[in-house]
């Protein structure tokens, strides 16, 4: 397979920046083609902003989405931009490797989704009819591509567990497993998720690095979570509100998205 | 009161780029002292990386914890960072000003928190006891302040609601308002959000104007989402799972981690 392995951390030498050279390792040793987007070696800029769209008239007034669309459109975009959008066409799977900073994805990683995932790339494709409100949530550009987070965090298990004062861990990541992966029509893999980080010493990173190996010689067989697909006769349109009755007895909140019987959880 | 308004858009003529303006002409108009922070007009830099703590040694292994709780203890932290805290210090009240854009702020926004936010100053303080894990979640640096998110959305009100695709919007905004702000001490009072911003008209705008100006009319009144404080009890220690029993019936992800007859919702 073709696997896209971006990393989101300002340090190589930590055990965010270590794990991410044990998947791109493995990854070429199992005889996967390869590439990366190491954002902070690349010096990633964050902000979208106008300096993203060349050909936006100086004195116009910057509307990000329909800029982003029209830049995308007359294949204007700046070339860092290009190139990330290329390397997405071009891979089977991706891999998102970050810390969790602030419940969320660092800034870095932010800023490559908002610029990379343009209008008319990524979204705001599709017909929009009664039966149908756009390609995404299970539908659009990456439809029949995996992904995955990869996700290092400083605090406890049990913080983000259930009944945790963080918030549950799939909660936390659903924002970006849910709103950022599958909206573009990515199959999204349950999160490998890595605890305390910081308390880790030489043994306890290789017992987690085996982990993360053993995870990726599966990549292909592991079950996605299963989101319900947007145009899938689950949702009312163009509400977009889950149709009453589907969900489980105990499903709420974000849960209700996931079908009765499908890997929700990461592991 | 003192009031900080903190704005995240790229066009000042947006619709956020304007309800911003209202609020700071509003604050002042009924008499508060404001300061701003227009992040991009500032060309705030978003990642944070080494160049972030000038006094780190070249060949030092970058642990972005350590090293900015290093360089805030001595002062070190680089200009802009330390006129964000200082602005912070002054404040009573913080409004955050930014459009949803992948479900969460925007990047320059997460890195104004990853950098402005420094361990010492706003995490890793207090006294960790069996009885008190840090002066975290209620209590610390910002304790007796209150902020306020005022969130433009591009889609639809029901897209945001209980069982609409994108999740609800108080889920979205949990990792801010009681990861970020919570956290280190505000009372975050319920999020001020406006859907379809892109499909309103002057009228429209204006409407929307005013149902702000009002809410601000009162900000040292409304009531606050009703957390739970970390160390008031309702937690073990060091766990932070909630007690049993604690939770309304109906309570579950996020919303158990809100005292029971609180308020919980935005309006």
């Amino acid at each position: 397979m073709k696997v896209l392995v971006v990393l989101a951390h300002p340090e190589p030498r930590s055990f965010n920046g270590s794990l991410f050279q044990v998947s791109v390792n493995e990854l070429k040793a199992q005889g996967h083609q390869v590439k990366t987007s190491d954002l902070y070696s690349m010096k990633w800029k964050a902000e979208i902003d106008r300096t993203d769209f060349p050909d936006l008239a100086t004195d116009a007034r910057l509307r990000v989405p329909y800029a982003s669309r029209d830049s995308y459109t007359t294949k204007s975009l700046t070339e860092d931009v290009k190139i990330e959008q290329e390397k997405l066409l071009w891979a089977d799977v991706v891999l998102l490797h970050f810390p969790l900073w602030w419940y969320t994805m660092p800034a870095i990683l932010k800023g490559w989704v908002e610029r990379v995932f343009s209008m008319g790339f990524a979204y705001g494709v599709g017909e929009h009819s009664d039966k149908h409100y756009g390609d995404r949530y299970g539908e659009g550009v990456f439809a029949g591509k995996r992904a995955m987070l990869v996700v290092t965090v400083g605090g406890q298990k049990e913080h983000f567990s259930t009944r945790g004062i963080a918030g549950p861990i799939d909660d936390l990541l659903f924002p970006i497993n849910h709103g950022v992966l599958y909206y573009p029509g990515f199959q999204v893999l349950p999160s490998h998720v890595v605890y305390q980080t910081d308390r880790l010493d030489e043994a306890g990173f290789e017992k987690e690095a085996e982990a993360l190996r053993e995870k990726l010689r599966h990549l292909d067989s592991i079950e996605p979570i299963a989101y319900r697909p947007q145009n899938g006769g689950d949702y009312e349109i163009p509400s977009l509100t889950l149709k009453p009755g589907l969900e489980g007895k105990n499903a709420s909140g974000y849960s209700i998205h996931i079908r009765e019987g499908g890997v929700a959880k990461n592991e």
